[in-house]
């Protein structure tokens, strides 16, 4: 097959049709491993960052001069569109709310703003992220938190390693967790419909926390709201690609979503994977983003072993497990991006 | 079949043996969940209660009479015998290094000394539960961290989401990651068979961070001291128990370690593990520790159906998928042993 354009590639793969070799980007590609990012980080606070129209679209280009990638995903954070329905939140890094949400009065408060007027700037930096790329023909990639890892953040108050407190909702006051899913639910879908709207070529549903569910558990909390998300979301005009983190164990669910693409962390075999999920998703994924550590020419042999592995699936787009981490070698990422490039048709 | 003594249920169903009914105890049921721990622990630091031997008793003898346990672990941590490798650790709550260990010097300097001599209060603590313990015919439970858990915390320096520092030494150094995994097996083995010595019936390897490797990694990093472990523990006068927190993709290999018994966390169906693991190695678990926050006639449930799953598995010991927390309500936890004690024959 003849060379494909970066959005031809990644949208043929997400939609599990012939492509040349597998697109690539790398989840938190724009971030405090890259030393470009860290200059920009000096003269602004994360939260202004996310705001400040001319710096995001800076820091969300960088990656690919930087580092080869692909893909452009938008600078920002899941907790973006949440001060817009009333809640007030801090980074420290993690978000962190004022007040956790706990109680029916609270959600009921929770208002479902217009994104356009409520975060009007993520779609100034999309829109211009879109003309920025259209003479290099690199798609842009929207995205939004999950309902169910936005809430565990709410009600927890704070990141957590068990999330206890959320977790007990589920269980002491089901109609309360349900409640505060379904208005997340309302919320991301007009989100992400207004970042297609502003040219995201396609959308990342992040579900970081839904991984910590056991599979009866993320039946009932967690696929409910991406079928609707899904069912929802303008796919025709852009494919959806879901990401649950640490989700080995609900891969089945997570193929059943609707979505397009499921992005897998580096927990399961593509082979695997792909043997599981059949036909029905295209997959993304998924290194261990500690292995951009080792040598070049083993991180070269990584990258194939992941082509070779999810050669069975309908499509694959290169990705790491999880986000890059701040320790993450430049030089790593590099060998990531050009091991991808340099991969022959593997349609 | 008639009713056994919990000692007797406990170890034949470690072997696969037939039962009268799951044995039951709860991973964590001593601790801060339980008004009476924390009327002990007000008067003593937790490292102070880990070595005062009557203390540690009284503790780890609480949950038979407060909620109605079948089996007794000897109160410690996981980090008990590291200050005898010559390694300075504090808790805060967490395990703490005054020192990371991340050179071959440090390695090197690692002792392995005879645990009877490094931590004798260990084997005071256990030979005065065996005295205890005898007339009620309970079963007293040994317990070690494994290697891979041990090795991510003295590398890293504390607990960690990532452990980023850790798992780049496996891709940087690994000579010297396998140096340190031997000398920390070495000393597993011994810790685990004085332990036998001292009374345990059965003993657990805890490896809670063995599961944020990929199958391929945990084939190389982990599987490979648990074997060891298995090995040259005395299995014949104590089983094994392994717990793989987050272990849902790696099953196989977790049943393939020569381990009597499986503990598995919440992530995994209790059916589907019983089809995979089939006659090689017996079941442990695997309540989610924030289900036992639902009302007590859904606790009895979720008992019913985690007993009815695991009824395909040559053995099964009913547990939590990870340690109490200290939120648990204590009536979860009765509820919890109450349904366990009211199953009729599962064999």
């Amino acid at each position: 097959m003849s060379e494909l354009d970066p959005t031809e590639r990644l949208l043929r793969s997400c939609r599990g049709e012939p492509v040349d070799r597998p697109p690539v980007w790398l989840m938190r590609q724009a971030g405090r491993y890259l030393p470009a990012y860290r200059r920009v980080r000096e003269q602004v606070t994360f939260l202004e960052l996310c705001r400040d129209v001319d710096r995001a679209v800076e820091v969300s280009l960088q990656p690919i001069d930087e580092v080869g990638s692909e893909a452009v995903i938008f600078f920002s954070d899941i907790f973006t569109p949440i001060p817009g329905m009333g809640v007030e939140v801090d980074f420290a890094p993690g978000p962190v709310m004022a007040e956790p949400i706990r109680t029916a009065a609270q959600v009921e408060a929770l208002r479902v703003p217009d994104p356009r007027e409520s975060v009007p700037y993520v779609f100034e930096i999309q829109r211009t992220l879109r003309r920025e790329l259209a003479s290099r023909e690199i798609p842009l990639l929207g995205f939004a938190g999950a309902p169910f890892t936005l809430a565990a953040y709410l009600v927890e108050g704070s990141g957590s390693r068990h999330f206890g407190t959320w977790k007990r909702m589920l269980w002491q006051e089901p109609e309360l967790a349900r409640a505060l899913l379904a208005r997340l639910t309302e919320m991301t879908v007009g989100y992400l419909n207004a970042q297609i709207e502003a040219g995201a070529h396609a959308v990342q549903l992040f579900d970081t926390w839904a991984g910590m569910l056991s599979p009866a558990e993320y039946r009932e909390w967690v696929q409910p709201s991406h079928r609707e998300i899904a069912a929802k979301v303008d796919r025709s005009a852009a494919p959806l690609i879901l990401y649950v983190n640490d989700g080995a164990h609900v891969l089945e669910e997570a193929a059943e979503s609707g979505a397009d693409v499921v992005s897998l962390d580096w927990r399961i075999d593509l082979a695997e994977a792909a043997r599981r999920v059949g036909s029905r998703v295209s997959l993304q994924g998924n290194l261990d983003p500690c292995a951009l550590a080792a040598p070049p020419e083993t991180i070269a042999k990584l990258v194939a072993d992941l082509a070779r592995d999810a050669a069975p699936a309908r499509g694959h787009i290169l990705n790491l497990g999880h986000g890059c981490l701040p320790e993450t070698p430049v030089e790593g990422v590099r060998a990531f991006i050009a091991a991808a490039k340099g991969l022959g048709a593997s349609a």
